[in-house]
Order: structure tokens, then C-alpha cells, then sequence
């Protein structure tokens, strides 16, 4: 197995899909293989040194378990060392601005800056100003864009998969995104590199939860379940955040189940090959039945999970060795 | 310096004491040694790569400095790469279940998870139910088997040092435990694995702390320190919760003090070569005299920490490299 | 490019300035620049095995992420394990006493124990006591030794290249020291150094912020802004800690900033090749005025934070490896 060859990639930071060209996601996604058999490999050895001496700062402002573990394992099994800054220890209590913490991250010549922050537009507005590689893995309601380039690369391997097709694309698969899509950075995301890789993309849940910016996405939207995943390839189920109940906008926790679901009994109206993917983490029997997220014939969601590592190891290689083998920036 | 060959060795997991035979017990204090001589090798490098390239997950729903310190340690020096998890960082802040997050953690590719709990039996629920290695680092009051066997590999090896007989084993040999036995998960894996060994308990503290299955554990049970410990070749004293002392089952620590507290005065009782052990972290003067637990003629309290290292390196390797060379699970 | 021989280097621990000799100190500044070299090598691979093997232990009893992060990364650039142990989920909550804690972690054999305490004299008493490298990382009021020595080392390299002189020493440098020194451990530990190198110092700022020792120590004491830096080669600001304000010896902001700013307005009393420092974080706009602490041309503060990560390896290659190679204490 040789190591892949970033040819072609020139970009320092991934800051969004919305910058991305079509080119540049699939040269993420035909990176991922490589880096999903280095996860699986027999041996148990799951490394490679494309980032050997290299160090990852993983800089999360808020909570986050399955993203930072991700980005971590990721960093390391590049042969990458890892430093971690927690917010609520950094230097943030004693007023420092994220710029000047930055600067002083830089300055110990650190390689790759993964930061998730409340604040919609951070990782953008420090990636224009530092020299790093600056990756987002969450911004506000803004975007994440790892998450929505391992799902596309879930998705095309499970396509390609299941038509027996190894050079089949996005283009033309329908995929539905049922659940609270105004709240979600993975769905501003997600929508964006779906429509972007040519998939017809139809979203549903609550009037109330429905982005305004609907009609500028290129989606179709529809507020009956069973009539918005009848032809679906994929099904893709939001997290919904209890903590919203309060809010006049939400509806309530029953009559959501009985409208969105998505279970054995709504999904009679999908086809029977239709996959079903979660970002995690599920509220199990709310936005997403027992039975179908554990229904490993149809429910892909812990691939989502392996494929993350990978897609993550395939971005930090592509940001640091993008220029070729030994050129740094 | 050759690799230990785990040959024989055939379990998935390390729940508890009461699962092994004595043979697995040996096999595992067999195993130690090799360890123990890495972690004092005068040149400095204290790593061998039997778990190179694998990942070593700590999950710790209870604080914990010492044990996740000595795993951590552990599989750094077999070349694993660790990650932690905290569990008030983690998902389980959004309401996501044990299996859940274990699922998700387990698509990372992960080798061994390493779980301490505050309820007992959450370690065998899920290596019941999961792929992964599980390491039982304390649940409840249930087990905490690493403890049991460094303290018998502590225990062995002090034996076999003072009657110069390198082949000695626990048959016969004199433990006597005094304290809050009732409340101790070390106590009942301690207990379990020193009958397993052939060795003769007795327990010892206030009627309160004494565990009312004790008929059915193969110990005898005496209320008065100095008689306890006449014959014994073995004191472990175990660590007075402070925080019980408003349970009326609690005697004041006055009390405690006069009647069960290990010190010179109340050694006097016992063999001139018994060796004093603690699980630690010591409260000093309560439990145990400082006078003994800093005397290195007879404390071995210091020593079970050094052995820790290498009984938790020896089971891991086990785990992971029990079916032979090359064969990971 | 071959490692630095660290012959002649004799403590085992670096508790402060004050018992290191003027060689002793230029024994550290003159291993550093090696170290610079490993940090910013083109290749990426910014490690060496000096500490291959071995194990160092962040125990940070305040928070800290600069100081924190510096030693860890500088650990990791020699290769060696790394362990951080947080007061909060240490032993500390369970009542043991640091010389417990310390042996414990002692017993796993570690190798160096780099400890920041709240209180004065804890890394000296443990040192004292521990056969552990400690390394003092700042305590209390007292001391912060490797700040000072990597303020040394900067001080001594922009002088070297302002001259053109690549053998100048800090004898007959002129350095102002500007702000609340009596409340500074930075300043105290800074100033023992630069007065054993030779330089010749002057401190400024309110006259309650001013030690009472001042007249033992070698240095000038001026109450003007102006006039303190009118020959100053060397400019350094001291972080103003907004909290004190409450506090009746403390002027208010408003007064502090006409008074001792160090701005562009400030700076016209100085020589136009005076350097500028601060230890960080910078209150911007407070001590220092943003158009000096963003000006290149005299702020020098990144490259302290820069020579933090050498000066760190320099002193950790020195006390584990100073009795030459393969000689571990």
C-alpha cells in the first residue's frame, strides 16, 4: 500500500464546503480509502508517518466527544503528535482574544489547528489572518464541514456498493434530510456539498424548523415523511435538541414523533434499499426508532463514525503534504 | 530481553477476579516480570512495541488519578496510543447510552477500553455486548481486579524474596485485611483472587464494615486487631472513607482509631517480617501510622504502585496478543 | 546537525534562578539553540530522541495553558511520554498530601516532574525530598525560572543580531522593567537572571506595586516612564492583573495607562532600537498599547513564546542527560 499522492490540492485551510469546487471534494473523498484500510489493517499496526513530527492542536471551545476523538485518532494515526487546549483552561479566563491565543499557539510551530467554536464565522476570520492550517469542526449554526465530507463519502461508497458500480458518483441520488435542518450547521453543511456533487436533495420536518434561506438552496422541500422518502436512495435523520422544547417554534416531543419519525412503520413508504444515516448522537425512539438505527442492513451510521477518521486523516494530509511530498506550506 | 509469549491465554476481557482460574491468575503474575524489568531498564527507554500502533481508550465515569494514570502509563510503555475520555466532556452530557457511546467509540477502530463506572456490573454489560477489549478499572463496589492482582504479584514477590524461594506461591500464606471491607470493591476482588491462590484470610474491623456475605467467602473473620494479625505473613489495610462517618454504621474515628489502626504499638502483635500493604491514596495517622507506612523495612505500599504499571501492561498484552503473535483478536 | 553535549551540567532539579551561577545559566542559553533548529526544521519532523523512552509529568496546580502547553510540547519534542496530572482530578480532592501524590506518580517511574503550585517554596520542598528531575514551573510569587531563561535567551539572541556580534553577552545591557513587579513572579525570577548576566536594570511602575526588597537587589528604581527608558535596550512589560484593582495599593486603569503605557506616544522617550517584551497574555491597550505589541520591528514577544519550547527542552535535555550520554540521574 503506497501512501496517496496530493497532487493537485492547494488550499490551507477547510473552513466550509461553500468554497469547495466539486474537483476539490472528490479529491478529499478519493483520499478517504486509502486512510479507511490504514484503520482496519490486520496487523492492528494503524499508522503511517505522513504527519511524523507534526503537531495537531485540537482548540475546542465547546463540548465535544465524538469530534475532538475523531480529529485526535485521526492526527495520530498519521504519526502526528496531538496537543489539546480546552477552553475553559486556556487563556480565554484571563481575557486573551482568540487572535492573540492563536498567535501564541503558532508560535510554538505548530501544523494543523482544529477549532469548534460557539461563534459562527471564527475559524474563517483566524484562518485569514495565521499561517496554520486551520480546520473547522463546527462553527455556530455555520458549518462543519468533516462531517458532511464523510457523509458524501459514506454515501458514495454505500452506492457504489450496493449498485456494484466503483466509479459511481452523487450525481443524481436522492437523498432526504428529514428533522430540525434550521438549527444544524451538519445540515447547512451537508446540503451544501449534496447539491454540489449533483444529488437531488429533498428536506423535511416542521415548517417551523425549515431554514428561511429554503428556496436559494436548490432543494425541494415537503412536509409529509412518507411522501418525501418514497423514491429516497438515503435518509438522513437530524438530531433533535430537547433543549429547544421550550421554544414556541418547536413542536411537541409527541406530536414530532408521530409526524417525523423515522421507524419501521414510516419507512414501509421508502424503498426497500434506501440506507439511513444519523451524525450522532441519536436520541434513540425520538427522531430516529431503536429498530432502524440498529438495523445494520439499512442503517449505516457507525460507518459514518470509521469513515470520519479516515476522511479526517485524508484532510490533514491533503492541508499539510498538499503541495507534494516535502513542501510544508 | 525477549517478548513474553502469551501462549494460552484465550479471554476476550478482564471483568473481574471470579471469572479467572488460578491458572489465569498465574498466567498473568507470570507475565508481570518481563514488565516490571521495562519500566527499570537503566538505559531510560522504557517502551517495548507489543501494542505498537493500537489504541488504548480510557473511559472513567469516576474520577481517578492513580489507576488512570498506571493504564494510561501502561499502554504508553507497550507503544499503544491512548485517548481519554472523560465523562463529563462526553455524550453522556446528551443523554446517550453506555452502549451507545461505546459503539461509537469501538468504529474508531479501538483495541482496548479501559472503564471505570460508578455502577456495578456496567463493565460485563457491555464486553457482553461489544467487540472491544474491556478492562475493568472499578465498578461500584463490585470488582476491581487489576488492584487484586498487583497486590498479589506484590505479595508473591515480597514471599519469594524473604524465603529466598523464587517458586513460591500464595498457598498458605497469611493475609489479614483490616478496615472497611463492606465498602471496598479492592476488598472483594482482593479476597476473591487470595482464596483462588491458596492463601488463608482473615478479615478484620468494626461488626458494621464486615460484609454480610462473609460466611460464603472462605475467610475467617476476627473483631480484634492484635489476634488478627498474630500469624499474619500480610497486613493490607484498606482506606477509611471519612465521608461515612455520618452513617451510623460508622464508628467515630476516635474509635476506629483506638481499636483498628496499624501502627507500631498495635504491630507488636504481629511476625517481626510482615509486610504492610494499602491500596492507597493513605489517610495518614487514621488508618495507618505514618511510623509504618513510610518504614521500608515492612511498607510495600510504594512498591504495589511500581507493580501496577506491569500488571496492567501484562493484562493488556494479554488481551490484545494472547492468541499468539500477529493475531489480534 | 549533531546533539548538543551536555557536559558539565551537574542539578538534578530547577527550582530557580537563584542557585544557578552565571555558568550554569549559559549553559542553558547556549543548549537552546539547538533546540530552536528542531523546532523550525524545513522537514517537518521537528523531534529528536534526546528523551526517547522517557517520561515527563505536567502537574499543574493552576490553571495554565501557555506555560502547560510549552512543556508538554517541548517533552514531546525530545521524544519523550507525557503525562498531565490535574490537580482537580487528583488525589488532592481525597486529602493526600503532595509528598504522597508525588510518590505515587514517583513509584511509576517517571523521569521529570514539571509542577506550577499557588504556593511559594513547593517545588523546592519536593524536590528536596523526591529523587525525581522536578522542574519548577512557577510558584506562588516566588519564582518562574524557565520564563526567565527563555527571556534571557531572547534578549541575548535580538542583542547578538542587533550588534552583529554573535558572542554578546547581557553584560552592560540596559533593560527597563515596566509594571507591578512586587506581585510578579516573572519579574522576580527575570530579574535575579538578568543581574547574574551582568545587565543593568531598572524597574518602573506605580511606587505601591514596587517590592519592598528593592534595595537588595541590585537595581534601579525610577518612578517616570520616560526617564526609565530614556537608555533602554531592552523594554519589558509586565501583565497588569485587572483583578487587583479592587485593592487600595492599585491606581486606577485610567491612571495606570497615563502613567505607565508603554505606547507609541511612551516609546519616543526611548533609543529607536529598544526591543519590547511581555510574558503574556497582554491586556492589550492596557500595559501595552496594540501599535507596539503588533510592530515586528521592536515586539519580540511571539519569539519568547517561540524560545519557551527551546529553552524547555534545552533544560529538560540537561537534567535528565547531564552527566553525559546513557547516565539517566
Amino acid at each position: 500500500m503506497t501512501d496517496p499522492e496530493p497532487a493537485g490540492w492547494t488550499r490551507k485551510d477547510l473552513i466550509g464546503i461553500q468554497p469547495l469546487s466539486r474537483r476539490e471534494i472528490e479529491m478529499i473523498l478519493d483520499t478517504a480509502p486509502h486512510f479507511v484500510g490504514v484503520s482496519a489493517r490486520p496487523s492492528g499496526i494503524k499508522k503511517v508517518p505522513l504527519l511524523q513530527g507534526r503537531l495537531v492542536v485540537n482548540w475546542f471551545h465547546e463540548p465535544s466527544t465524538r469530534t475532538r476523538t475523531s480529529f485526535e485518532l485521526a492526527a495520530k494515526r498519521l504519526s502526528a503528535d496531538t496537543l489539546s487546549i480546552a477552553a475553559n483552561t486556556s487563556s480565554s479566563v484571563k481575557g486573551e482574544t482568540l487572535h492573540d491565543t492563536l498567535a501564541n499557539i503558532e508560535a510554538m510551530h505548530t501544523d494543523i489547528i482544529v477549532i469548534r467554536h460557539s461563534c459562527s464565522g471564527a475559524p474563517h476570520m483566524l484562518a485569514a489572518a495565521h499561517a496554520s492550517h486551520i480546520v473547522n469542526a463546527g462553527d455556530g449554526r455555520h458549518a462543519h464541514p468533516t462531517q458532511a465530507l464523510l457523509d458524501c463519502f459514506t454515501i458514495r461508497e454505500q452506492i457504489r456498493k450496493r449498485r456494484g458500480d466503483p466509479n459511481a458518483t452523487l450525481d443524481g441520488v436522492k437523498i432526504t434530510m428529514v428533522g430540525d435542518v434550521e438549527h444544524s450547521r451538519v445540515a447547512r453543511s451537508d446540503i451544501r456539498a449534496w447539491t454540489k456533487l449533483g444529488a437531488e436533495v429533498t428536506l423535511c420536518g416542521p415548517a417551523t424548523l425549515m431554514p428561511v434561506e429554503v428556496e436559494q438552496m436548490g432543494v425541494r422541500v415537503c412536509y409529509d415523511l412518507r411522501e418525501a422518502i418514497r423514491e429516497a436512495d438515503v435518509i438522513y435523520t437530524l438530531r433533535i435538541q430537547l433543549e429547544r422544547q421550550s421554544s414556541a417554534l418547536f413542536p411537541s416531543i409527541r406530536e414530532y414523533i408521530r409526524l417525523f419519525r423515522v421507524d419501521n412503520e414510516s419507512l414501509r413508504a421508502a424503498p426497500p434499499g434506501a440506507i439511513v444515516m444519523h451524525p450522532g448522537p441519536i436520541n434513540r425512539d425520538i427522531e430516529l426508532a431503536t429498530e432502524v438505527a440498529d438495523d445494520l442492513s439499512r442503517s449505516v451510521i457507525l460507518e459514518q463514525v470509521s469513515n470520519g477518521v479516515a476522511i479526517r486523516m485524508a484532510v490533514m494530509h491533503l492541508l499539510v503534504n498538499g503541495g507534494g511530498p516535502g513542501t510544508a506550506r
